[in-house]
């Protein structure tokens, strides 16, 4: 699999370290907003990880206030694309993967998008996505993304579904690697909103973190888990999945087991809840961008098997990569 | 989805036990092996259920000695055939598959095969499959099935795979519901085999059940998830895959928690475990047949999009039937 990694911030650098020890992945294109670096020879992982924090993928390759459009103008050499851009606002990322269909790629797409703002202008490009012979699959990271599809599986053995849980737990010891995500979970906390979250400094967010001594907790949450588990009529309404979390932005340790419990009736009668846990050893990185490149592998399968459009991380397994 | 129910023991009873809360899926054929019902409008499913121990799907429909030769005959308006037939030979099931092709019918198959030898047969018709234009998914019930699924959705976060240990509990109140697969599973126990356990009678069984307080205890058997999981990379060997369990037959509450447990390695050099666990209250019945009809409505998918061949559970994602 010959990949584009679009966005180089703690996604894409955790993506490339991942993808050092995958033997069937390639890097050949990468970006962020300032540059861009094209090999399809093959870029090092580490060249990608090792940039430091305010270092542009330029410093691997080249300067430009374009990068988006310079790796599209390579994209017949891209088998799939990773989109690890922060989304903000929610538009962003729709109109990059649109920009891609409209100057000629066709091919495959994986992100692990949270946003159900954002995942509903996605769905919305379906039926161009068909048009223009491309796969798309969204929601691919933890939550949405793992967890949701470990609801899938739990669905199973119900006949009507009653509520979906998603109570995670983040431990990250440099909030600060992850500004993009962690200003996204932000604009959940009562009182914020993506573009009030957007516009604080670091030294605001480290304000915050003060106050909470590094520690978020976040109920009902805009997590698109609930709009792709309805598409797939696993539940009937959004309010019927809830998505919560603990973060501390201080320790790796995790605060709590990330969990997902559906709870269900069965057909003979009986209320019971299978439940999915994640080892708390593994951290965001491992359990956002494994799933992301699980599912980049099955959109390239789709596109290969010419099945086109815009699809949930609820609607196909994610494939294994070695 | 007007599907056929190829035997009506247990499995085939608790399968139309679930078909009658779903609104998607019609009966319209189901036989035993000395009788068969066909009808296009729909089998009533309480028809099926309703048949009493050693009373004939005959009852309900036609007496014949070869039931299956009939539905052949009207399999063209099947979409979709679930197999719950028992398991004894491991050619019989792979057997009846392959007649069904030899004779006209092109569509969907879904199986809740345990039998790993059983499997192997299955996966040697896939280039028969595609060339009938057919979907075949095998190992569609719990385990294999709903937990190995659940493995495929585990090993994302990982980048090599130590070990996948099952570990079911089942409760049955009755075990003469259930004697087919009984019967596979005292194959499993030391000094048994399918030819051993295929023999004994009822009254030996219960003679054996009468020694263990109607409890048997298995260590790892032969379940195919083994085979599943290597087919698509998650495993290299198929001793990291381990399947054990505990059946009480004489009380419906489980002996134990049903268990998936997956460890592997992250990226970033950790040993971490992440685990699926059903619900104490969920039956056999619905672990293995809701899965089962899951993976009956994908594979209809999969033929519907030109996608055929013999397929593991762990190839696709279970769709929801609602």
């Amino acid at each position: 699999m010959k990949i584009a990694i679009l966005g180089a911030g703690g996604l894409g650098k955790a993506a490339a370290r991942i993808i050092e020890q995958k033997k069937e992945i390639r890097i050949v294109a990468a970006c962020d907003n300032s540059g861009f670096a094209i090999d399809e020879k093959g870029i090092k992982p580490e060249n990608v990880y090792n940039l430091k924090k305010n270092e542009s993928v330029a410093s691997i390759g080249k300067k430009s206030f374009d990068a988006i459009g310079e790796i599209i103008k390579k994209s017949r050499i891209i088998d799939g694309i990773l989109i690890t851009l922060p989304n903000l606002p929610n538009e962003f990322i729709p109109s990059v993967a649109k920009r891609f269909l409209q100057n000629g790629y066709e091919g495959a797409f994986s992100d692990p998008l949270k946003k159900t703002q954002a995942m509903k202008i996605m769905f919305k490009m379906h039926a161009f996505f068909k048009k223009k012979k491309s796969a798309y699959i969204t929601g691919t990271g933890a939550t949405p993304g793992l967890l949701t599809a470990a609801a899938v599986i739990a669905a199973q053995s119900f006949i009507k579904i009653n509520k979906v849980d998603i109570f995670w737990g983040v431990g990250i010891e440099n909030w600060e690697e992850y500004k993009g995500t962690i200003r996204e979970d932000i604009a959940n906390l009562p009182g914020y909103s993506l573009k009030k979250a957007r516009a604080m400094s670091n030294e605001q967010i480290e304000k915050l973190l003060d106050r909470t001594n590094g520690i978020l907790r976040f109920r009902d949450m805009e997590h698109a888990d609930d709009i792709l588990l309805k598409k797939i009529g696993i539940v009937d309404k959004l309010s019927q999945v809830s998505v919560g979390g603990v973060m501390d932005t201080r320790h790796a340790k995790k605060p709590v087991t990330t969990t997902m419990r559906l709870t269900g009736r069965t057909f003979d009668g009986k209320i019971s809840s299978h439940k999915f846990m994640l080892g708390d050893e593994t951290t965001m990185a491992s359990n956002v961008l494994g799933p992301a490149l699980g599912y980049l592998k099955r959109a390239i399968w789709l596109k290969k098997n010419g099945i086109y459009g815009v699809f949930g991380s609820t609607e196909f397994m994610p494939m294994f990569v070695k």
